[in-house]
């Protein structure tokens, strides 16, 4: 079992997709190209069973199955990232456990997500899952979906804890962005990941340490460009690696519904050769029309002829 | 299996809370005292594994013991509904399916509560779910947890698939609540259920069919006759008995944030002896200033003295 | 200048439309009109300038015009209420003055509706205002559009204010409703005037005084029928005028938009002859394909032939 | 009267609070200093009568006493905007007449703030009001106040029209105002500008052209620093001087409430001596407590020993 409580995560990493075959079945194959994919864009860590992974849809099984696939297939090549944000406190555990057994370098949570719980009952709520948890603990934030934001007092308070090494925030919430890293900027060791890739290079030119940019399934070499001129105040190419980034985003928009970004992802990916865009269930791939315009997208941006 | 598609469900089914001994220990005993206590009080059923009964928090495990301890508690004495909403679709199958093989009569959903689906999703996500649970399905709309309200139009729809016999309404929503029931006035066999049970005296006086109303786990007497009084319109003895319904509620409101009902349940609960108040991560029972609130609130509705 | 600080309200109170003929002037004889036939339908009272009145959409000049053409066009068969809201203190207190001169019995006022105060910060307003104003007082909570909610405790501290009367609840939320119920249970002077008309005819059996129905305005008969059906716990003549009003409800569901409710009972007033459909900006009267939809509704509930 | 069409606005624009020494009392000396406080700060413009300057909370007739002070106080050194932002469209119109009478440069238009408007109602309001308007037109988008968020779409249209010079974006979702500079980058003669003084910085780096920072009343030459060194990339001094942004913002967070902001920055300009402290209904000054704190910040960013 991986007990290191220390890892400092910086750069991009992926919130891969998992890919499936069925309602309750991985693409085995699609994951690991997909993994290729990115190792190949030089992403510097993967994030599994994320938002963009479909986390909290899958059952006990197919996450299993995803984990150990992960780590087979990353070989200790880059950190492998492990989404176990549940609702339940001993499937959390349980799931991490597990990871750990695979060789995952690192547990990704956020609060739970049914019951939105009040700051001192979250901060609480991790002083109690923290130390069951046999790898170091990157916290979540994504109230858009858990209804609960986490207070800068409660990152500072949560960052007390031992093997709590680093946060990821999808929250779109840029000013109080800023105020977390105002809050850490005193803890080198803390790493502050930036979910939304539109944000992604403000957040590095202010001191985040890198980006969950879900964009870097598709096309990795583009965020990882964009994270590097970023972190050496290359404000001109930036602005030109981040136009590039907003033409691919268009991908997000093809459907209606808070699904769509996931659904452009993975139908990207299936367009791309590199996996299956089956979704689970609540949500269904995108039909043709919305695959038309997907793919018009890729073209626009050379990613296809 | 019990595979009935049709139940008629009316009058009170309290959500039971899961009595608890530790994070992940189930206190038998307590819910076998529980059932019997609401049993004696005259309810119309019971519904398990909501949100009243941290459905969500429990552990796959716990929430087995939980059916089957019910199950074999009631005996077929009164209709035993299981909470079966997860955000997995087969962990939902998988719970539907135990729950009918331990005699429970009808399962409970909620739709999927990480990632909000639109309203063409919830009822493409309805269709595929429902031909797989081998009982008959209540719909459960409870827009604070799982950020989906479930619109008229897509209840009616719902309403076509073949076991979906009711709809538990805990959104709150009065004016939406009148449009379902002019939606399904034609539906005699459909039940629609009132969740808040600071509603259910109209709910049931304009149509409803019943309501599963927290507060029958303390005190079960006192919702079985309001029900009573507002089935035949007596609007006087509604108002005597609803007065008292705002006393008992000021219990929900002795702690701060959104789990404040469920903890002041299981602490009155806890000083009737009836079953112990551990609550399951990431909430923890009510400290003693706020259970001598309780107290003091059981002490003016004579329930201790 | 009428300055009685008591006045108990009851029964059905319309918020009138405000008719209008251009972007900047008033329908004074279709104001009239608008009056007959409301007081020949039997209505309590008026309320001129709320939100269906478009109040905070007018100039001072069409305001003024409006209080007095309502004064004098109802000279003195039943209580004028006016709308004084609005985001200065200064232009309240004026109106309010300007009310008592034409002979207005009592004024209307929300929050100011640009920045959302704290409570403390609500109820030191209106310690403030109240004062200062010739008329009594009627709280009217609109957090649709204020963006803040009359607490419980707040309007416990303002109904002891002197010429406090009274609250207009438009939230539609019916929990609170009846906390606002039991809260003033003791005091008999203080009128709870429901705003929604579809949370009428319960408001009314749990013991509101009235309500400030919109739907009255295209046909007042109906809701006084149901306000005195209500007002004697007749829970059977009750469900059958409430069904009435679910049909005629569906014409405020014409168009699209928060605006729909008020374009849908002036498209209805124009076909009924009583008063022009013209909008104050940001609105524009329905098109024909929602006036024709508008036709429909009225046929049905058998207003136009 | 100034009909200009196009006027260019870049740099820092302070929203300049509206001193006060009553409820309807407006301060022309404290107007006055502050004017020349920031002037001689630097600054590119002033913009009164907005949200900073509780411009919906001021009777007309104190509107009216501030937009002449401030005209004849600048006396054409730079720019004047005037907040004309008002729920009554002649109300609006009528302002923007006396405005211009007065010599103001420009006039800033949030949506109607009662009724949130669709986007096509809002986009036909401004196609209507702006040809009514004698000056040129900026766009304010206030959701947090107004209900309403001023969509991309929405922007691309408005933009069309002929006296539409800009938009003051003080929504705080960053992302989306990439969207607006992505959708404006060949409109070179459009200002974008932003509110919140927390992402200035980034703003002007990606192409904003300048930003109406609160804290620039109290601090302008930090302001102004903070612009020019985004406007050539310079990373460096712009995260040394962002700290001081964030120091000095602390002010804001003294009281409770969405009133704090606005209080914190009268109370340092009081402390100051600049002008009164003294705040339109519903809000009044802070309290010696919270004074003391502002005291303590001011002190600890070296604006007073």
């Amino acid at each position: 079992m991986n007990n290191r409580n220390k890892l400092y995560l910086s750069g991009i990493i992926p919130p891969l997709v998992t890919p499936l075959l069925g309602k309750n079945e991985i693409d085995l194959a699609g994951l690991r190209n997909l993994i290729e994919h990115v190792i190949a864009g030089g992403v510097h860590g993967i994030f599994i069973l994320g938002t963009t992974g479909e986390g909290p849809s899958l059952s006990t099984k197919v996450k299993q199955k995803a984990v150990k696939c992960a780590c087979d297939a990353v070989n200790s090549r880059i950190p492998v990232l492990v989404g176990i944000s549940d609702t339940s406190f001993q499937e959390s555990i349980d799931l991490a456990v597990y990871a750990a057994d695979c060789g995952a370098d690192a547990v990704v949570l956020a609060p739970p997500y049914y019951f939105p719980s009040g700051q001192p009952e979250l901060i609480e709520y991790l002083r109690h899952i923290a130390p069951r948890l046999p790898l170091p603990l990157i916290l979540y934030n994504m109230p858009l979906m858990t209804k609960v934001d986490i207070a800068v007092e409660t990152l500072c308070r949560a960052a007390e804890i031992k093997n709590v090494i680093g946060l990821k925030d999808s929250s779109g919430n840029m000013i109080r962005f800023h105020e977390y890293l105002t809050a850490m900027q005193n803890n080198t060791e803390f790493s502050l990941l930036m979910g939304p890739e539109e944000l992604l290079a403000e957040a590095v030119m202010f001191g985040a340490s890198g980006g969950i940019a879900g964009g870097a399934n598709i096309w990795p070499e583009l965020y990882v460009s964009l994270f590097d001129a970023a972190a050496v105040g290359d404000v001109v190419n930036v602005r030109l690696l981040q136009e590039k980034v907003f033409k691919l985003r268009k991908i997000y928009a093809c459907g209606r519904f808070a699904s769509s970004g996931i659904k452009g992802i993975k139908s990207a990916l299936a367009i791309l050769n590199i996996c299956s865009d089956f979704m689970a269930e609540p949500f269904h791939a995108f039909h043709k029309p919305e695959r038309e315009q997907v793919k018009k997208i890729l073209s626009e941006i050379n990613l296809i002829s």
